[in-house]
């Protein structure tokens, strides 16, 4: 099941509603380093206003354990660096350590641990059909077991807390399926103790296209694709300066298309109304060229990355108050897991957790 | 890499010395109940005196976290008092707590942690070719993922300890023999870590025969067929009276050939030296019946299984004492574990425990 978050309000202060149905929302972020605008429009803004409404239940885990399933982009030797960049960025953005949960997942044992409960009862079939598994599959000459369990650790992320919720891209919605299985089957087997939790679509991040011109933004397509979210003014502007737009305006006196311009849709991103609606109309009748358009552009990117990008220039003067927000979250997410992995350790019959009938001697 | 460990003694107190190129001993057991003499004289016999010798470098696990692993035998209504009786089997066996290193797996967190790193690596490919996973897979409708990850698991059970030698049966050597490619791959992707283990026979458990004429001794083939190592000597008496001996001694006054016969067998495992030689030569010689041979047998029985019985009693009138002695040993267990898992951590580069370089802000 499905359902989408309510869309993102552009750069306004708005708080949404709490979605009906959903109590703990649950969101797993890769340690991919410095996070791109692509990220921080469709996930990153969301997180921290779901976190000024749900507070304690909003979890956001640093989903380590999963880096190296990838072979292609782990390297151990930046592991920790990248770990720490997601985090220090999420901060910057407005992600309070202090108000919601944030930590790092290698630092919460409960989650391997769920992951080898849920590994026992989970059909290698089911995990042989995953999309992703067999896409990433299909590109390696040898293929590591963790990429065949990684939704099985996926699903044990989410349910150690008991979400009911967890916003994710497109490509995710068939792990939380699987996760639904799999909270449906452990239920079927020891009695009620799982929510099957719901994805909600982030449709922004699929929305946000790379400044060269790619449909959508992403590391994987190089530096020239991405703005970064801590990116320097000037370098952003070197790569919005030549960025192409409607290619059937080619001379100054031609009017464009904004619709068509990926120049109109990060206006709509960072600008305010007022700007958008000047653009949109003075691109359609030529009455400012491109340039122009980028600089007014520039203004809103300037506008929202600023205080951004000094609080990130704060925290890493001071990496200890990171450091010191992931452990503290860790220790709220192990006060939390901790008491459901007792529940699953005494339903599945394990000594020292279950009741022990013993008989009477014969 | 194969080698034998020294054969049993018989009654002796006989302690073997030190094996050569073994520092520390792991030992995995299955929480299958009350074992049987097979058991005891295969393997448990074995943790007593390797105990003795190496103390807190003699790792005895109960595996409670693989047994769910095995569908057809998992009941979560009988799990803990399978791993109870286990445990207290062995106390009542010798094995000390306070000597040596006994633990439930499930209680030690680090067990699952462990796996999942090396879930990361382990080809699916080479966990597919496991003999043992083909034979229990082809049984099954619905293969269980933790079917295929078993001996990943089983891997991180050993190298947790960094323990290099473990007492197995033939059947699980393959496995170990993939536990050392798991800690040749660690160690050449994250520098010198864990030993390559060692499997070691326990050729006794092969040998022992079942009380019905079965080749072995085996729970699988029903009550029937074993000796139950707490059973009373009057059930026991039951089994061992109408058991079959050599077939071709039809008549009291037949002579009979002791190398065919299992309460022979039995004599060479319960009875003292001189009892041996005397009833292999009164059956012979038709000089003694079946009958008069099994009594004789009966008083080996009674004098090795008396003393363990009684301890048994004991410690089942004070379930406490089984307890805390193997909460005791997951404490000692995880004292040696903590610091590996932080070596492992550090070494694959997370957050926390591997060092941070931060790059300078550009």
């Amino acid at each position: 099941m499905t359902t989408m978050l309510p869309p993102s309000e552009s750069t306004s202060a708005h708080t949404p509603a709490r979605i009906p149905g959903m109590t703990r929302v649950f969101s797993g972020i890769q340690p991919t380093g410095e996070p791109h605008i692509g990220n921080y429009f469709g996930a990153m803004r969301n997180y921290v206003r779901l976190g000024e409404q749900y507070g304690q239940d909003a979890i956001y885990c640093i989903v380590d354990l999963h880096a190296p399933t990838n072979p292609l982009a782990y390297d151990k030797a930046t592991l920790a660096r990248l770990t720490f960049e997601m985090a220090l960025a999420n901060m910057a953005v407005g992600l309070d350590p202090q108000k919601v949960v944030f930590f790092v997942q290698s630092q919460v044992r409960e989650h391997a641990e769920l992951g080898w409960m849920f590994t026992l009862s989970t059909p290698v079939g089911e995990l042989e059909r995953m999309t992703q598994y067999k896409d990433k599959a299909g590109k390696l000459e040898s293929i590591p077991a963790g990429l065949l369990m990684y939704p099985v650790l996926q699903a044990a992320d989410i349910l150690l807390y008991k979400a009911d919720t967890v916003p994710v891209g497109e490509d995710q919605v068939q792990h939380i399926e699987l996760a639904r299985e799999i909270a449906r089957r452990f239920n079927h087997h020891y009695g009620d103790t799982f929510p099957e939790p719901k994805a909600v679509l982030e449709k922004a991040a699929l929305r946000v296209p790379g400044v060269d011109g790619n449909a959508k933004m992403s590391k994987s397509k190089g530096e020239s694709s991405t703005i970064g979210l801590l990116e320097p003014v000037e370098s952003i502007w070197a790569k919005i300066r030549p960025a192409p737009t409607d290619p059937a305006r080619v001379r100054r006196t031609d009017p464009g298309n904004p619709d068509i311009c990926l120049i109109f849709d990060y206006h709509k991103l960072f600008s305010d109304d007022a700007t958008i609606l000047e653009v949109n109309e003075g691109c359609r009748t030529a009455g400012i060229g491109c340039i122009d358009c980028k600089k007014r552009l520039m203004v809103g990117i300037e506008r929202e990355l600023t205080p951004i990008q000094a609080r990130a220039a704060d925290l890493r003067a001071h990496p200890d108050t990171v450091l010191g927000g992931l452990e503290h979250g860790a220790e709220r997410a192990r006060a939390i897991a901790a008491p459901v992995m007792d529940e699953v350790r005494s339903k599945m019959g394990f000594l020292g957790a279950a009741p022990l009938v013993l008989e009477q001697p014969s």
